[in-house]
C-alpha cells in the first residue's frame, strides 16, 4: 500500500472548485494570451482583495518562471539582486536568475529572512564599477524554512530599500501560508503597499498551476507582457490561469485553504513538541522541521514519506513535514499515532 | 450575440476526455517535476506511437517555451539557428531565441518551408569567425502558412543537415494538422527518424496546454531536464501535462482531433474556391488563407471573427481562417452560407 | 617580395605620433581603469572638438566591443535594434548583439544607409507583445559600402527616431572617413547633437587600437562604466587608450589622417573611372568598390592584395580597395600603373 | 610632489623592450584578427616555453575579458563554475560571468586557494536538476591574497577535477609572480599538463595590455576564435598583442620581470617582519599584506600610496603593497626608511 506523503504541498491536483470552473468554462470561445474574460475577472478580484487598484497583474505557470521573468525584466545588466542564502533563487532554481545575466548577491541568514541591518552592512562592502550594483532585494513569505514576515518587519525592510534605491520583491510561492500563519499580522493590502513587486502562489495552495505576479510600483509596470512572451511564460490559453485564480479569489477560498494547511501543521508541531522534539525553526506555517534521532526518523519513514532536511549531528536529523489544502486530517492523526509507537533503539 | 471566431485553434479549453482524466487523477499523490506516473505513462505511449524507444521525451507548457529551451540547450554560444523568414521563432516570439543569446539566421521562403538548396546556398555565404556558425535548422510542420512537409522533403532536408553538421529541429505546434493533411505521407515514426529533435503540440490540438519535446539524437539528450528547470519550464505539478498527453495518445485521439480540424478546413476551402476566390497558399491543414476583396472581407467580419493576414493590394486581402477540434460543423456551414450572401459593393 | 595590400585600413601599427606619446608617458604612474590623466585629457579634447561638454565619453579597445557594450547597456531585454542588412552588427560580429540577448531587426538597404520612410514602414509591421519592441536605430558613418550621411539626412533620421522613441546610435568605426568625405557637410558637433550615442573609431584611422564612445543623451549616461567592466572592456591600463586619443585629437591629427586616406581613394576612383570601370557604390570615403571583369581582377591580384567583395555576374566582380593614413602615395600610383597594363583576355 | 604608489602592478606603461618592438614592427603590413606573424611567433615561443605543442593559444586584452570568454565558451547553460570566495570572478568582475549566463558557485577559502576536499564536500551538496551542474573549477595563481599553488597541490586538484568531470581553469593574471615565488616548485610546463585551460597575464607583468589564453584540453579547443569575436575580444590589430608577447617570451624576459617584482616584495616583507608586524597571508609573491596599527598606516599614507585591504579590528588594518617590474629599488628603500620613522601615537 502506498505510504502517505508529507513531502510537499504539490503532490495532488487541484481543489475541486477549480476543476468545476475549468469544466464550466471549457467551450466558451475566448481570446488568447491573457486577454480572456476569466483572467480579467481574476485580476479584478485580486486587485479588490489587495485594495490596490493600480496593481499590474499577470498570471504565469510557476514560481521559477515568475522569479526569472520579474528579475530579468526589472534589472539592467549590471544590476544584481540580494537574497538570503536560503532563498529559492539562490539554491533551487538551477541558476535561472544567472541565466538571465544577473548575479545573486548572497547574505547569510539564520531564519530565512532579511533585515535592514544586513542590507546596509552588505551595501557597505560594495566597490562601485568593479562589483555589481545591488538594485533589488528578494525575500520569500513564508520563507523556505517556514518563517514569515510581520507587518513591522516588512515595513522596515521596505523603508530601507527605498532609502537605498532597491526594489523589494516578495516571492509568495507560499504567500497564503505566510499571511495566515499564527502570529502574522501582515495582510495582502500590506504586501501591496510595502513591496515593489510580489507574486501570489497558486501551485502550492490549491491550483493545478499558476502564480499571480503583482507589480505595485508603476515604474516597473511598463511593457511587462513583452517579457512574459519572451520567456515563454505567456500561455496561449491564458484562460487556464484566469479560471483558477477566479476560483481561488472567490469566497476567500485561497486563504481558507492556507489556514487549513497551517492548522494541520500546527497539530503536527504540537504533537512533536509534546513528544519532546525540538524544532529547527519556529514555524507556524505549513512547513515544519522537527529534529529527530535518526533511529526515530527511520521508523517513521517506514510508514510515511517526507524529506530529511538537514543533518544536525551524527545522531540527529531535521526533517521537513509539509501539509496542504489536500492533506486529510486522518493522515496527520496517523502520523501522530505512529510517533507514539516509535522508540530510540 | 457573440460572433463565432475562426481566429485560432486555441480559443476554447480542452477536449472533454482531458477534463475527465484530470478529475479522475486529481487526488492521487504523485512526485513533482515530471516524475509522476501520468507523465511516465504518457511518454511511453508517445514512444510506442513513434516507434522510437530511445527518444527522450519532456512535457512543457507552450510552444515558445519549447523553442527557447530546445535551442538554448543545444547550441553553443557562437552557434546560430537557420529559419525561414516566416518561422515562428523569427517573427512571433518577441526575440525569445535571441534572449538565450543566439542569432536566428533567416532564409526567405515563399511557402513557409526550407529546402536543401536554400540551406546550401546560405552556408556558402558564411564567413567563419566573423559570422555565427550555423548549427541547427528550424522548421515548422504544418508551417505558419498552412503548408506541410512530405516524407521525401523531410528526408532530403535531414540528409542535407547531416552532411553539414546541422541539427534538424521541427516545431510541431501544429504537428497533428501537418501529419494528417491531405497529401501528407509523413508519419510520426518518420519524424522521429528524420529529425534530431521535435515537439508534438498539444495546445493547438485539444490540450489545455502542453507540448511534448522529443529528443531523438542521443548526442542532444544529456542533461536536458536541467535546462527545463532553468528556463522555468519544469512544472511542480508535471502531472497536469502527463494526464493530458496520456489522454491524447490513447485511442488515437490526437490524430482524430487533427483530422477533424483539417476536414472542416477542407470544407471551407472547397466553398471558397467554388465561390471563385484564390488561396494565398495551397493548404490542406487547419489554416486556410483565402484572398478576398476588402468589401467581402468587411461583410464577413460583421458575422464572424478572423484575422486579416496579409494585404495583397489596395482592393484585396488574404485572411486567415483556423479550424480546430472544437469547431462545430454548424459554424463552418454558417460561414459558407454567409459567403453566398456577400456581394462586392 | 611582399605584395602591397589594399585589403583594409588596419594592416599597419599606428601613427608615429602615437608611438612617441606612448613612449613619453610610459613610466608615469597613473591610476587604472580609465581614471588616468591621459584619458581625462583626451576626453576633454574630444568634448571641445565636438562642442558638447555634457557628452559622457569612454574609451574602449574595438568596434565590436563598443557595439555590444552600448547596445547591451541601453536596451531592456525585450527591446531590439534596427539595422540595415549591411550593418556591421548584422553581418560581421558573430552574433555579438544577440549574445547580449537582443534581436537585430533588419531593413534591406541599397546604399548601406537608413532613411525615415524605411523606419516608419518597419514600425508599421510590428505586432506588440508578440514581436520585440524596436528601441534603437543603428547606423554606420561612413557605411560598410563607403557611403556617408549628410547633415540633412542625419537630422531627418534623428527627428524620426525622437518621434518614435528610438535611440539613434552611430557606429563611427570609420567616422573620420565619413565626416571628411567629399560632399559631406556633417561635422562632429552635428553628430553629437543629432544622435543619442556614437563612437569615434581610432583603430581604422591611426590608432593601434581604440574607439571613443560618446553618450550624448543624458538619459543613457548613468552607470555606463559598470557595463564596460562587465563586458571586459575596461582596460587596467586605460592610459594606453587615453594617450592615443590625446595624440589623435591634438592638432587635428585625426581628421588630417582621414582626409589623407580619402584623398588617395579619390585618386584610385578617378583612375578607375577613367579606365571605364563602373563603381558598385558612389563612395568618396576610403573604401571604393570598382566592378571589374574577372580577368582584370585576376591580373591585379598578381601584384596587389585586396578583397573580391561581391559577385556581379559570371564575368564581373566588385572588389574592395581600402586606403588609410598609412597608404603610401607610391602604392596608389603603382596600382594605377598596373591598371593600365592589364587587358581582358 | 607625487607620492610613490604601491597600489598595484599596472600603474606604469610597459617594459621598454615592448615599446621598441612596437616601433620596429610598426609599418609592416600584416593580416588582422590575430593572423599576423607576430602573434604566430609569440604563440610558438609560448608553446616551446611550456613544452606543450598541442596547446591552443589566443591573445586577448585583459583578465576579465579572458575569464568571461573562456568560461562562457566552455560551459553549457546549466553548468556552473566553482570558485573561492576571494576569486576575482566572484568579487571584482561586476558579474561578468553571470552576464554570460552562468552561476559562480562559491566555496569559502582561508588562503585564497581551493583543495580537493573542499571540492568533494561541495559536490556532495548538489541536488541535480534543481541546482546547477558544477563543471569547472576556477583558481588563480598567484591568488588574490598573494598565495600560490605548489606542483603537488595543483596535481591533486587536477586529479580531483578529472575524477568529477570538472574542467580546471587557472587565472594567471599574476602567473609570473606565482611561478617565480620563493617556495614554488611549479613550472609553466606543469601548469599546461595539470589544467584544462589557463592564461598567462601580461598586463600585470610588463605588457601594456594582454593575456595569453592557453587551451590545453583538445576537447575545449574547437571554435574558440568565434567566441573571441563574439565577446569583442578579437582585436583588428591583433599584432599589438603578438608583438608584446613575442618580446616577453624572448630571453626569459617574462620570468625575469616577475622575479624582480617578487624580490622587491620580499625585501618589504623582511623589513616589515623585522619591525614586528604580522602578515595577513604568507606571501612570497609581489603582493604583501602587512597588518598595521591604524596610526602607523596613516603616517605611511602621508608618504606613499597603497590600499587599506581589510579591517582587522578597531585599531589595526591589513594593507596591500604591490611591487612590479617597474618598481624602483629606491622606492622600496624609501618605504623601509619611512617605516623606521613612524610611531604609534
Amino acid at each position: 500500500m502506498k505510504k502517505y506523503s508529507f513531502k510537499n504541498d504539490y503532490s495532488e491536483g487541484c481543489h475541486p472548485a477549480i476543476l468545476q470552473a475549468l469544466a464550466a468554462s471549457n467551450m466558451d470561445q475566448q481570446p488568447g494570451y491573457g486577454d480572456d474574460r476569466y483572467s480579467r475577472e481574476a485580476i479584478e478580484l485580486i486587485r479588490r482583495q489587495m485594495q490596490f487598484p493600480a496593481g499590474d497583474i499577470h498570471l504565469v505557470s510557476g514560481g521559477t518562471q515568475a522569479n526569472l521573468t520579474v528579475i530579468g525584466a526589472m534589472l539592467r545588466p549590471h544590476e544584481s539582486v540580494i537574497a538570503a542564502n536560503t532563498g529559492h533563487i539562490n539554491v533551487h532554481e538551477t541558476g535561472a536568475i544567472e541565466a538571465t545575466g544577473h548575479k545573486v548577491e548572497v547574505i547569510r541568514s539564520g531564519d530565512g529572512k532579511l533585515y535592514p541591518a544586513q542590507i546596509k552592512a552588505f551595501l557597505g562592502t560594495v566597490d562601485a564599477v568593479h562589483m555589481t550594483k545591488p538594485r533589488m532585494v528578494y525575500i520569500s513569505n513564508s520563507t523556505e524554512v517556514g518563517t514569515f514576515y510581520t507587518k513591522g518587519e516588512l515595513q522596515a525592510l521596505h523603508e530601507c530599500c527605498k532609502a537605498h534605491q532597491l526594489w523589494l520583491f516578495m516571492d509568495g510561492a507560499r504567500m497564503g501560508s505566510g499571511l495566515c500563519a499564527a502570529g502574522s499580522d501582515l495582510t495582502l493590502p500590506d504586501v501591496a503597499r510595502c513591496t515593489d513587486v510580489f507574486y501570489i502562489g497558486g501551485t502550492k495552495n490549491g491550483a493545478l498551476f499558476g502564480e499571480a505576479i503583482v507589480i505595485c510600483n508603476p515604474l516597473l509596470q511598463e511593457d511587462f507582457k513583452f517579457h512574459l512572451k519572451q520567456r515563454g511564460a505567456l500561455l496561449a490559453k491564458g484562460r487556464a490561469l484566469g479560471v483558477q485564480f477566479q476560483a481561488l479569489f472567490t469566497n476567500d477560498l485561497y486563504f481558507e485553504l492556507a489556514r487549513y494547511a497551517n492548522g494541520l501543521a500546527a497539530v503536527l508541531t504540537a504533537a512533536l513538541k509534546e513528544a519532546g522534539y525540538a524544532m529547527l525553526t519556529e514555524s507556524t506555517t505549513n512547513q515544519v522541521f522537527p529534529v529527530l534521532p535518526n533511529t526515530i526518523m527511520e521508523q517513521l519513514l517506514q510508514a510515511f514519506e517526507f524529506y530529511p532536511w538537514q543533518k544536525i549531528d551524527d545522531q540527529n536529523t531535521a526533517i521537513r513535514l509539509v501539509t496542504s489544502w489536500a492533506t486529510p486530517e486522518s493522515a496527520v492523526q496517523a502520523f501522530i499515532e505512529k510517533l507514539k509507537t516509535v522508540t530510540p533503539q
